[in-house]
């Protein structure tokens, strides 16, 4: 273990941030907050430089000059699954933040997940702003599912729960699609939510005013109509996402070595992202999804984890990781069971 | 019938907008081709601009001077369906552009296309880069299903039967729904379209470069591949496009006057854009729809029509009813029937 040096952690969200910066003892020196560092949200210029911010200001906050180079800096970004990108990224903060740090390491945000809550590995399953599942096995192998975006994927997000219940609400109202619960509660948080007064006006935010962050904002309050109203389809949202999760494992299913299906606590899951706050109401649809053994010939006892740290730690780790140092992390202090199950 | 002055009409779509210049006996002094002129893909300024310079265009082409104001000028535009819009482009061209017209009028895309057609009313679908449906009654009452755009609607369009297909080939690769058929010739055409050697790449054109008409644009190689591969991936996704489409008519069903159910030649539909080229592979998931009584239980009878000519000439038409002057339509030239089907 090295001595001395500084090492960076970046947890690169759609809708917030998080850095943390640690010595060669695995203290931590500071923490920052920071926006969106999603490249395909704010552009690669922008990601950069709001990364750099936050390295500066946890440079400041931990009593160091802004000319001390760290180490290593790892971060665990949402978007950044492509190595051409990845590679942009490094090649792009060496260039125009040379003072920034030594070495730069990038992975996907589900890598930084699994690094803060487990040695050797797990399945992360994100389920934010957008979702992400992956697998990442002992020998380092990665498998992934979903995590393409609100067009192409993000099944089970808080964006793809609210476009879901807007969707449900057009359908209705169109008599295209019946739906089976009353929508007047979801219409009603909608229109309050966005402000309109005829679901025409929609229209601004799903075209020039698109902010994928803003609209995925209006889950919280179909999370607080699951919990506080009873109302049928928030319910049923909550219950559609546990089922759609679950079915991003089984994607990853066949890949899982066998030594994390034997782990004694079952096949460990690290969920990240404030869907989850919502498990009371998933629980069902992502049991019964495992339970299928058509659909589920492999895993047999699973347990999610929920991560007591902000995943910068785990990105910390990963960045020292590339240059050959291991920072000490105490994984049972990171991140803890909340739900066992076996089928 | 007014003798003199000239009118405009204007068939505004999401990839390119067509003009027709009028005089009082419905000669057609000049065609004009334009870009997209939805508001919502292209901003409220951008639009009033192209239009203005649509105008300008076709008066130049007939021999007008710039400073002859229309009599009235019709838009029928996609994305123009709301009030509160319609109001702030009328009151933009008019303050904007005071020698363009002395009477401005819009209405949705499908007010257009019905009114090219036929007199009494009918039902409209359109399925082009987008999708929507619209039912005008006799009595000028209208009702609508779909036609919210790309997150919220355009089930059948050619941007929905692209992301539709895009979405299989992501699902089948993730292993999170197994496509029954066989995705190889769709992954191909689709990375030949983008350019791209890895679909991660895609990812690109999904966010940051997103381009709804360049993605539908994809569409016209899986009508390719049905017709010239008879690939059975592409034949299902046009097939399903069929089931969506006639669902909408299902949407508004409840709402059609019983003069339109009892036309000899049955319920007249106008269908509109480029999807309907593929109508063999649609038919069978149409018909189908539309055969379940116990989903259709008032349409007996239907008949597809296709306009012979621009929907540009029922927005002028419109734009002329607006001040009490009726342009001599020729319907039975306009459009002309492919389909008839007795359920």
């Amino acid at each position: 273990m090295s001595t001395s040096g500084y090492y960076g952690g970046v947890e690169g969200g759609a809708t917030h941030s998080k850095m943390v910066l640690m010595n060669a003892n695995g203290d931590i020196l500071a923490w920052i907050d920071g926006p969106s560092t999603n490249q395909w949200l704010i552009g690669q210029e922008e990601c950069l430089k709001r990364v750099n911010n936050m390295v500066e200001d946890a440079k400041s906050k931990a009593g160091l000059d802004s000319s001390t180079k760290l180490l290593s800096l790892g971060l665990s970004m949402s978007g950044a699954d492509q190595k051409d990108a990845q590679n942009q990224l490094i090649s792009g903060i060496k260039s125009k933040y040379p003072q920034c740090s030594q070495n730069v390491f990038i992975a996907s945000d589900t890598a930084g997940a699994i690094a803060t809550a487990t040695e050797k590995g797990g399945i992360v399953l994100i389920a934010g702003t957008g979702s992400n599942c992956m697998l990442i096995n002992p020998d380092g192998r990665a498998f992934r599912c979903g995590g393409w975006g609100h067009l192409l994927g993000d099944e089970g997000s808080a964006y793809w729960i609210t476009q879901t219940a807007i969707k449900i609400v057009f359908d209705h109202e169109d008599n295209l699609k019946v739906s089976p619960h009353d929508i007047s509660f979801v219409k009603d948080v909608m229109m309050k939510y966005f402000q309109i007064s005829d679901r025409d006006e929609l229209l601004h935010y799903f075209y020039s005013k698109f902010e994928k962050s803003y609209i995925a904002g209006l889950c919280k309050e179909l999370a607080q109509g699951a919990r506080e109203n009873k109302d049928k389809l928030c319910l049923e949202l909550f219950r559609q996402a546990g089922e759609i999760l679950a079915e991003h494992i089984l994607g990853v299913g066949p890949h899982v070595a066998e030594e994390l299906l034997n782990t004694p606590s079952g096949l460990q899951v690290v969920t990240v992202g404030s869907v989850w706050k919502s498990w009371d109401f998933m629980k069902e649809g992502f049991v019964n999804v495992l339970k299928d053994r058509a659909k589920n010939p492999r895993i047999s006892k699973i347990c999610l984890l929920e991560l007591k740290e902000s995943a910068a730690i785990g990105a910390a780790s990963l960045g020292a990781k590339s240059i050959k140092q291991t920072l000490p992390i105490d994984y049972l202090h990171n991140a803890s069971m909340y739900f066992q199950s076996e089928f």
